[in-house]
């Protein structure tokens, strides 16, 4: 993908600046996003976090040093490891529009095909022989068509989709660090993908993967794919949990169908019945992708102004406002506007509020601007 | 189903014409329920049907004789064959409101099954243990459901079907006559049926059924039925034309999914994929087709004055209007509308010219009230 209006290309200094406030404390992707628009810039922000921990109720906020955010990219660097910016040319594209992009993609390997049309083929870890030669089948069908293959690296389907896209092109998305290739016995494969294609994580190096990071590595899957295709699960399987956030990311899903009294159909089958694009060749999927690969992109939803920032200084929030904005919280999510109106604030003042009470660990955010109280 | 306002009830006499009439040459269901409603009844199209041969170019048209007709009626008897005629109570509801109903139906075994709520469940010949095995467990769900098995006694899902809903009802749907069960080597099978349930047929005994008759018990099949269950079929298989005739006559479609590298599947896949409803359980059939069941009957198209018929003599054509009408139809379906419209005829006196053509062989009955030149 050429350069284009837009694009940005961060200084080492804002790199460190950047990878220091999405490696602090209670900021996620959503956070890191909020003070950006907030306070004009990584470093702005980084001089306030630990105020605003503080206002919202939070002692103090563990927030890396400048030599601790060098240290990573050094030791990413020596695996071949680049941090790239959501903005910057060699992000994937489609995941750089997405609620909840990471900030810094850790990539390993081949930029090219991060920018590259993709899409997502995931299934079953105790794939069926059948199923694991059907989604080889479609992986090369696919890359044959001119998509990038994008994976979870696991066993089964996932592994049978890279390996049949190695020579056309295909990413891993790992649950943890660049350097913790899980499961284990797949590092040869993640060192064949890397040749061609390339493995990517938003988790820190030597980050061991927990369960709960893999919904958050399923939507990247989601999130950089054109669509999903599920070929082989069980139900409450992780690959439904990709198709959810597919759907949930405006992505086409796609499902091959199996035989009912096969339990490692019965999450495809469950897929079909809800809407899902029934597959029985790569045909099936390309026909539907490559119309909508022609639509022009969405606008980016950050507006961040990266070099400089912004010279405004946002408003300190009173303790009432404060208190108020508490009690009107719930841990049921509630949309921000409906927030600032029944708080009778400007939304600036609300959004400095809920910055406190995220940092200080006490709130969460969720897709669609909506919030609620952990 | 109790009798109801409308039913009508066959003298002897009048089962005797009827079936004259049926089984007269060129006369199909679609030229009786023409010839009916033109002239009055059975009895009074007789009187005419050779003289509307001859006017339409043919020389002489096949009728069984009185004498032909009651012994087809004995010999039907003798094995415990009754022929049951649209507009009587026994007959099947649903399929009674399809246009091209069979006037009069063959029917071994009870009478009571044929108006219960019914579905189909057809498939391939040549299914795979897994598929037959399914296809039992969704015939035994369906019968506990209440719900009659309709099928066409053909080996692997058919048979399968009709087996394990032998104790709730079951009805075959036979492409030969009563009397010439196919495959022969269901013979006991067929008569296990009877026992509790059904074997019904349009063709006359002793008829020994060919290709072209199976797309027609086919459509008796669907007719019957709310829905037809597709469990397992290849590309180009006779259970696909039976879906196709169900989608034309209004009834749900339902497909079983297979993996796409069992060609078993294919055709249960495409229907899928076309639209019809994903079943892995017969709960996905019931869901559906429950709220049907409420829906209140069309009325039937067929108006019949079955007991002593109309008094206006239907005019004869001209020489000149008949001539105008062959140069007007063509190989393509045409309305039977616009073709009065075009002919500058009134549609009772096309009417005629059509019957004559179609008891000379020379034209064929569509459904929607289109017709064709053979």
């Amino acid at each position: 993908m050429a350069e284009k209006a837009g694009a940005i290309r961060l200084t080492d200094q804002q790199r460190i600046d950047w990878l220091r406030l999405i490696r602090a404390e209670n900021v996620g992707p959503r956070t890191f996003r909020a003070l950006i628009n907030e306070f004009g810039g990584a470093a702005r922000a980084l001089t306030r976090v630990s105020e605003l921990a503080r206002r919202g109720g939070r002692g103090s906020l563990r927030i890396p040093t400048h030599e601790e955010a060098e240290a990573e990219i050094e030791a990413a660097g020596r695996i071949g490891v680049r941090l790239v910016a959501v903005g910057e040319p060699e992000y994937p594209p489609l995941l750089r529009e997405t609620d909840g992009a990471p900030p810094l993609l850790a990539v390993r390997g081949q930029l090219d095909v991060l920018t590259r049309p993709a899409v997502a083929l995931v299934g079953s870890r105790n794939a069926s022989a059948a199923g694991s030669r059907f989604a080889s089948v479609l992986a090369r069908d696919l890359g044959a068509a001119g998509f990038v293959v994008v994976s979870g690296l696991a066993r089964g389907i996932d592994a049978a989709g890279h390996r049949a896209s190695l020579d056309t092109g295909t990413v891993a998305v790992l649950a943890g660090g660049s350097d913790r290739i899980y499961p284990a016995e797949h590092a040869g494969l993640a060192d064949e993908i890397v040749g061609r294609g390339a493995a990517v994580s938003e988790m820190p190096m030597g980050w061991e993967p927990r369960a709960r990071d893999f919904p958050r590595r399923n939507r990247i899957i989601a999130g950089m794919s054109f669509g999903v295709v599920v070929v082989e699960a069980a139900e409450r399987s992780g690959s439904l949990i990709t198709a959810r956030l597919a759907n949930e990311l405006g992505r086409e899903v796609f499902a091959v169908p199996g035989s009912p009294i096969d339990p490692r159909s019965a999450g495809t089958n469950r897929l079909l019945r809800d809407g899902a694009t029934l597959v029985t060749s790569a045909a099936d999927i390309i026909e539907v992708l490559e119309p909508i690969m022609g639509r022009p992109e969405p606008s980016s939803p950050m507006r961040e102004p990266l070099a400089g920032g912004g010279d405004t200084e946002p408003p300190a929030a009173d303790d009432l406002l404060r208190g108020r904005i508490v009690e009107l919280l719930s841990p049921a999510p509630v949309a921000i506007d409906e927030l600032a109106r029944a708080a009778h604030a400007p939304a600036s003042a609300v959004q400095i509020v809920l910055l406190e009470l995220e940092l200080a660990g006490r709130l969460e955010r969720h897709g669609g601007g909506m919030v609620s109280l952990l």
